[in-house]
């Protein structure tokens, strides 16, 4: 695409989501047709509304023409309310006729079969040549609050309220029902739009016209699949940085089926999208009520960029305080002792017997509630304060004095109460007048506070690694077996057991001559990607009766090529990590690291992250892994470097960034020492397969 | 505790939760105090009200009589309203005065400090030596809504909804927390309780009075710690099988500190309470909103006892569909296919290109609906069926569609919507009146689905196992080293690696003659708990030579008593588990099981239950764990012994149940084969640390 037609393609894009005209593509007078629908949904809308239909002058009181063209000017947003198979002449029209984008609601293509399929591909190609943009096929629409537009078929979607969280969503039905939580809650959204197939829009477009809109303060994003995943990782690394963004992904299990004859896309790795979503900075999170929850109190309060801030928990009954410090530290949330001189202020203010540390166990609210909350607010060690009271108002007015003990500083307090919603109802809604969010449970509260803190915390590492760890002489050439790899790995600064690549039984003896015994002899080619398996690894090898022995038995592995050996000094014990870096078919070069060994695998403890990685960030995925106590000295074994390995991760990231036509490059064992790291095995795939 | 005595503290307790009269001890015509406060909120009991003050003759309309024993008469239920330091006295005389029971409102008990615990002592003391039964202290008591009595003092409590969920917590602020929560969701209470310190009445009691309760059809359980586990676990066994209990328990981290400040009892261990929950038939949740759903659920529909019940899904939105189907997946519970002549009626029903197998995808709901969940709820695999759909009156009104198709068969229909609450409130509450319950979100739909699955797979394996597998020879007698655990082993019918205890060297060059080189030799001692840790084990021994150099090693080894050694034939390579039968002091008996080394150590993979254990159970306790794969022959290693390795468990839980004076017996590790499982190390500990 031309960078003028990618410039018209983005302009369009807003067109689309902000039109000043919409036209209904087969609108209609007939109640049970999608086109009646269409055009009645958009009765609130303040802009210009045609309906497009050959047989009538009028529907529904608006101006009937019996062609796009026929309007005579470009229409911003253009409805089509046809089946699928008109869908595609009915989209070069409009693109034709210069109209900035449409939205096509009908069903029947990727998720539907062969012919469906075809149907799609058309206008992925039309929408791929031109600047005209498509949202769908096989969505419900969007609303935009903003201009009350209600492009969408769904009933009752006209009727969720305003407010400011967007929601993207990869399906409709999600989409509505993550905007009515949302209404549930005392909150609303800006722009709501379910993606359907994705032809053409996807999510990452979506943020990246939603993060110049003034009216949205956090996006709720909900994906299935991901066709492009780098994409959508840098546009949410820029969003994030100025917008709130939550997600939520669904496909922990296999449910690839299903998702397919839902949208027609792959699912591909939950975890590798989680984890991409996690370091481009959202929030993740693990239903439609916490995506709701946790993107109205990201709407409301968003805290500073910091490492491990602060969280203090007041409290009016002991055993919900519990229940908060409990979920906090599951998390491993920092809940600060307060300081001496607050402890201190509030032994003034409460009745000894409490617990007054951090959380404040306030017993029943006294009048000295207020002060109690404005002494914890100012503590140097807390970043935000989360304050939950039974419903009580003859004990406490929390709209009166919450929002004062929040003006005593800039740091947020959030609130959980509980009670008979008719009873609690007028004090929640000032509060939220106040900025101040209100959870109905002792536990939401703490997810808010949990949310809050992950965003800030992302947010505190977000510059970009830059590729400076590779040496412009890391280049691949053949023969791809070990010995290679391993050349690689030291250009790449990875440090390897010494050894001798050796084309005969002569070369063999001669290295066992020059290296440390005790030796491994290794058959080396590039046929072979798993030694072991087929008894191509001998280990402990001391003397040459020992070294002929083993080299019999590697000249037994049958090899259509070249055969040679690698002879190389045996390492001593240590504890065996994975670093494997991959390039996902969405997502691009990635690296996951994990402890070796059948158990690790089982268990399925790794930390994936896309690559470039910066080596702070490596040191995260070692703390992220269950087993990270291993590292530290556990039960009497000597403390590892942590940073020997975190490099390799850098350097194997970097260099799969570097080089497109390399597949994976795998480290498996890196064996970790007190001092360093050894990659005592290595295995190189180029494009399809290649060893 | 005589007998008789016990029989009239039962019935005491009966005349404390469901009185005829209450008397309210220091009943107060001054509003800010509790003595006000409590006989304020009994305004609306029907029973005899009395007022207990020493300076006044009416108070609040109530006679007043200057002391308990002046009103003549036995009074069910005393509401003590006074300070804990004159809390003892009232104790005594409303003992003295026959009366049933008392709440004790006040806090300065256990939880505060030395003067507290001595005072908390003393009540203990009353309460052990009469039949008067005491709530509390430090409780804010609690409510019988079939009585409509509100003995508590916190504001609202009277206001909460009556209903069919019982409320039994630890905490009076999460009992308030939870009661509200149900009645947020259209639930009430039938009794609601708030324990406080538990010095006479704890959650077993409370559990043992609901269960005859008619008006109770389901039970939510808030536990902190809890000091009578062996009694609290006994009783839930039982009420599970006549009523659903669903339980929240905290201190996932450590939050002792705090804890302890609420109520003054140790929290205990989490995974513990959390498993002996589980397997006396409680339905576990992880928030105060997931036991209110939960429990509401259950008050409305309960699965018969089953394992593996079907769930089918159907609903109008793909995109909540796939939500729904992975959180049923992730909790492993089943969503079969649907047989071959439901997917055929189906198909008859809608229009293709939706999934229809289960999860059944209906898209926009048509008038067949009704039809399509008539054909899901009668196919034989289905035991419930989930319904999600967002609001949209046009196409459907589940509360005429739900009800119809409910009506085909005796399995429960659970539904799911979302839409604005002023829309969607009377659909919902009509479905509720039909007995269906009604979720808000589609993984909260899930949730309640999971639930009545896990009450149904809990009650299906609910016969108490027999202590039928400990042998009468199995006795405990000094030394007591590995040996003697050994041949304790074997009379439970663990086997081990053949092996001779030896008190000499001769001996133990004997030894490694007769037996099946090679072997390792041990040190024997009862001095001796971890034998690698002081270079008690050396392996591989073959001949004389190196058996010398080993007792040499062993006879470095500083002891103060006897020094044995234990020859025994080395075991082959094998999966090595850990096997530990270890009484609790809260809980009794336990099994814990768990793969032996480091890695799953650090990795916490471990299951846990009390003893006796059947072994449908221990083979459960296999099947839970993460690594359970590696005991079907992962990645080409054989198939290993499950029922061995359960059996053991059994065995050993069993002999703990039978031998009150052992701490723990544990085998570390067990090695499995494809074939049976060897013990090759062993340790007993007896009470008090004695090895």
């Amino acid at each position: 695409m031309s960078p003028e037609l990618a410039e018209s393609a983005r302009a369009n894009l807003k067109r689309l989501f902000a039109p000043a005209s919409v036209a209904v593509v087969g609108a209609s007078a007939s109640p049970e047709k999608a086109g009646y629908q269409a055009l009645l949904a958009l009765e609130g809308f303040s802009g210009e509304v045609l309906a497009i239909n050959p047989k009538a002058d009028e529907i529904l009181g608006r101006k009937a023409f019996p062609s796009l063209s026929a309007v005579g000017r470009p229409v911003d947003l253009v409805v089509f309310a046809v089946p699928a198979a008109a869908c595609v002449a009915a989209v070069r029209e409009a693109s034709a006729s210069a109209c900035g984008g449409g939205l096509i609601v009908s069903g029947g293509f990727a998720e539907a079969g062969a012919l469906g399929k075809s149907l799609q591909a058309e206008l992925a190609a039309l929408s791929a040549g031109s600047a005209f943009r498509i949202l769908g096929p096989n969505t419900a629409g969007f609303v935009n609050k903003q201009l009350s537009l209600t492009a969408s078929f769904v009933a009752g979607a006209d009727r969720i309220p305003q407010g400011s969280v967007a929601v993207v969503a990869q399906s409709a039905g999600v989409n509505l029902t993550v905007s009515f939580l949302l209404a549930g809650i005392g909150h609303g959204v800006s722009l709501a739009v379910g993606l359907g197939n994705s032809v053409d829009i996807d999510a990452a477009e979506v943020l990246e016209f939603l993060v110049d809109q003034p009216g949205t303060k956090a996006i709720a994003l909900h994906l299935e699949g991901v066709a492009h995943g780098r994409r959508l990782y840098e546009t949410l690394r820029r969003v994030t940085a100025v917008k709130p963004v939550v997600a939520l992904t669904v496909g922990r299990e296999n449910v690839e089926e299903f998702a397919q004859s839902h949208t027609g896309n792959l699912i591909g790795s939950y975890a590798l999208r989680r984890s991409a979503l996690r370091q481009a900075g959202a929030v993740v999170v693990e239903s439609t009520q916490e995506l709701a929850d946790t993107a109205a109190a990201l709407s409301l309060t968003r805290l500073p960029a910091k490492k491990n801030p602060g969280i203090a928990i007041v409290t009016a009954q002991a055993g919900p305080g519990l229940l908060m410090l409990d979920a906090l530290k599951s998390e491993r949330v920092s809940v600060p002792t307060l300081a001496t001189s607050t402890q201190a202020r509030i032994a003034e203010l409460l009745p000894p017997m409490t617990h007054q540390k951090n959380p404040v166990d306030t017993g029943r609210p006294s009048p000295a509630f207020g002060e109690v909350l404005a002494a914890v607010v100012v503590d140097e060690q807390v970043d935000a304060v989360i304050v939950y009271a039974l419903h009580e108002p003859a004990a406490l007015r929390p709209e009166d004095v919450l929002p004062r003990a929040a003006a005593r500083s800039s740091k947020p307090i959030l609130f959980g109460t509980t009670g008979l919603s008719e009873e609690i109802e007028s004090s929640v809604a000032a509060l939220r007048k106040h900025g101040i969010h209100v959870a109905s449970s002792p536990e939401q509260l703490a997810r808010a506070a949990v949310a809050l803190v992950r965003d800030a915390e992302l947010r505190s590492r977000r510059e970009l690694p830059v590729l400076a760890s590779v040496p412009s002489s890391a280049t691949v050439a053949a023969p791809y077996d070990e010995s290679m790899a391993k050349e690689l790995l030291r250009t790449l600064g990875v440090r390897t057991p010494r050894g001798i690549a050796c084309d005969s039984h002569a070369a063999a003896r001669a290295a066992l001559q020059q290296l440390t015994k005790p030796v491994v002899a290794k058959i080396l080619s590039a046929e072979i990607a798993h030694k072991t398996e087929v008894g191509g690894v001998h280990p402990s090898i001391d003397d040459e009766a020992a070294l002929e022995q083993a080299l019999a038995k590697l000249d037994a592995i049958p090899l259509e090529g070249e055969r040679r050996y690698l002879i190389e000094e045996m390492a001593t014990a240590g504890l065996d990590v994975i670093v494997g870096a991959v390039r996902d078919p969405s997502f691009g070069p990635t690296v996951t690291v994990g402890l070796g060994g059948t158990l690790a695998e089982v268990l399925e403890d790794s930390a994936t992250r896309l690559a470039p990685i910066g080596l702070a960030e490596a040191e995260e995925m070692l703390a992220e892994l269950r087993a990270a106590r291993l590292f530290d000295g556990y039960r009497g074994s000597p403390r590892l470097d942590r940073q020997a390995v975190a490099e390799t991760i850098v350097r194997l990231g970097d260099f799969l960034c570097q080089h497109p036509e390399i597949v994976a490059l795998e480290v498996n064992p890196l064996r970790v020492y007190p001092r360093g790291a050894l990659a005592l095995d290595a295995l190189l795939i180029r494009e399809a397969g290649t060893i």
